[in-house]
């Protein structure tokens, strides 16, 4: 992609506290010490034996694509002294991986600003080998950013190091306080914007990317569009909007992306908002979709799919959904329709990304494409064939 | 009812941590002392301007039903002077209402052990008047029992008072540490019990209620049933298992339900585990009854609905669903049938009921009954109509 987000640089109004990007941060709410980190932060990420699997997805995002901090490397230790790019795309990105911390800061003239810790398991948890790498850090005087459920500042050891070496810990999921969350109030119906989910069969399938391939594509046309995150990996990206809805108490869960959803429009009256989906409406563990349906009531929806995926991702007791059952549960449970599918090209050869485009399409009367190995214009077409009004120009769709 | 649930009697499991009714509690977790309250604490709940309306749901449970503690009144200017029972159901109960926390303690010849905060605004927050007379209770050595979603263990001003006074801050929402909560991981399908879920078309609906009465009535038939709450009030009225779930964070929401489900089928081995539902899978603001379908996968559902209610409960813009589109709804959502229909009579004469009554059943082709103004064995019917080897003596059901 030729074209960066045009969003970048527009009007900023920040995500606030823990879950804003260092660049937009007025108070470190939940640092241990009051020292900002600087707008170009650098960031050495931390994603030991997970590095291009799904629970190093917070890696692979960012070796991809990152606004808020500069990625310097990657630590782990399986792929040691290889290029990420080329381990994750088979494309050299210049972010090398080693395999530890002391060998990644070696390799830089400076202590970098920050250690990313870089995994996503389903446990959220911290291993005792982890922690140690992080306390490692802090003694360095690195800042830590952590997408854990397990909040990094209230580990009194972790805290008590921060603190004694004056760095910040920023807990990409701690939620704000409860009386500064919002209830749903039903007025992102007023928001002007086509507002698009992009959900999915699974977790881990390729939402965020999809999403991310999709706004630059509608930017580029010079529709403007705004990505409200809603996972830690987006916003540990930069995502100027959006919240951790996973750590986000459920009463307030509608509400709180109801709000950055008003709050982008207000402050970049985009012409279309893409939200990001998280889990799936049909998974039996992560149901998060149903609070983004129900907080972002959206226009339309994508989705995305693994035709290869056996099972879902850390559940080898439960099959995955069709896209044919996932639409109907996503069409009855909210007033919208699903204007086509896009596939995740996992464990598929280039003719079967060819043969199964075709044949879902046929089946189930929509189009199907695939965000990384077609066109992005293929992923454009979708959106404009179900709103012709939307184009360049043309801010109002013709829904 | 003249039989008590009989799972009072039998082997307790606790539900551990803040969300355990005071006799289960082995350590206050999150209490400012160690001080215990004793298994038959006694407690004035204060519900001031809102004792009998929606948002004073909390008293309005605990007045009627109460396990966990012995109520001795309730504050509410409005209702000063009277009997609970009278204004609530038409029934004395000899729990008065007073005016002021100085009146009501003075009524006790001692100092009660807690003041419960008994309301459940939709905001979730303390106002400052409210502040003032939980400092009161604190002064006067009363622990404070609270489910705001504001917590008041971490109000610096009240912890500190309560730190002096040496009581216990018993935050009914809070939840416990990350590291200490569960992912779903389908252990709730080898779960041999029946399980009944009971879900609304809205908030604040009966359906709590519905499922006390339901409890009780299989209990009395011989028909092992223990009720899972998964909700403030049921969990103050003493509710043996059970998580808030507006509470958990929705990464683990699935799974805290499925845990608790599992330790009481594991400790109490019952025929029918009834399932308290939350919201409605509907409602666009509070839609946690996704979470609650996911986690606890139950053979049935009933469905509480207020066929006399204008409006979703707090939001006069958002229309009440009807009970067909709600069962659509739920049936498509989970794999799960809707066996009957229970109604909340509010703004109905006895005339009404009957008639609505006779005119649902034939429109939805399901048995519906009203709770409170119908005989329990009514109810009773539903379940056995639909689970026909669900009788006494014969604990597995024919499905």
């Amino acid at each position: 992609m030729e074209t960066e987000l045009k969003t970048v640089d527009t009007l900023r109004r920040p995500v606030r506290g823990a879950q804003a990007p260092p660049s937009l941060q007025n108070e470190p709410t939940h640092a241990t010490s009051n020292r900002q980190v600087a707008s170009s932060s650098s960031a050495i990420v931390y994603c030991e034996g997970n590095f291009a699997k799904i629970d190093g997805k917070t890696a692979n995002g960012l070796v991809r694509h990152s606004e808020a901090y500069r990625i310097l490397s990657v630590i782990d230790s399986t792929y040691g002294g290889r290029d990420s790019g080329l381990v994750l795309d088979d494309v050299t990105n210049d972010i090398p991986i080693f395999g530890g911390l002391e060998a990644a800061v070696a390799h830089e003239s400076f202590i970098p600003d920050a250690l990313i810790y870089g995994m996503a398991p389903s446990t959220g948890r911290l291993s005792p080998a982890d922690r140690n790498v992080v306390l490692e850090a802090v003694g360095l005087g690195m800042n830590i950013v952590s997408g854990l459920h397990e909040y990094l500042s209230d580990d009194s050891e972790i805290a008590n190091a921060a603190s004694e070496r004056n760095v910040t810990i920023r807990d990409i999921r701690k939620p704000k306080l409860s009386k500064d969350m919002r209830l749903f109030d039903g007025s992102v119906r007023g928001v002007k914007a086509l507002r698009i989910a992009i959900l999915g069969t699974d977790c881990a399938i390729g939402k965020r990317t999809t999403a991310t391939v999709l706004a630059r594509a509608l930017n580029a046309k010079g529709i403007k569009t705004v990505l409200v995150g809603t996972g830690q990996t987006g916003l540990m990206q930069g995502a100027k909007y959006g919240v951790a809805m996973d750590a986000v108490p459920p009463q307030f869960g509608c509400g709180e992306l109801e709000g950055a959803i008003v709050a982008a429009s207000e402050a970049e009256h985009p012409d279309v908002i893409l939200i990001e989906g998280q889990g799936a409406l049909s998974h039996p563990a992560f149901c998060t979709s149903a609070f983004i349906l129900r907080g972002s009531q959206p226009d339309a929806v994508i989705l995305q799919h693994a035709p290869k995926r056996p099972h879902r991702c850390d559940f080898p007791s439960m099959p995955m959904p069709t896209p044919e059952s996932e639409i109907v549960l996503i069409e009855v449970f909210a007033d919208t329709k699903v204007i086509g599918v896009t596939l995740n090209h996992e464990r598929m050869t280039d003719a079967e990304i060819t043969g199964t485009i075709k044949a879902q399409s046929h089946k189930l009367g929509l189009p199907v494409t695939d965000a990384l190995s077609r066109p992005a214009a293929h992923l454009l077409d979708m959106v404009v064939a179900a709103f012709p009004g939307l184009k360049q120009g043309s801010p109002m769709a013709a829904i």
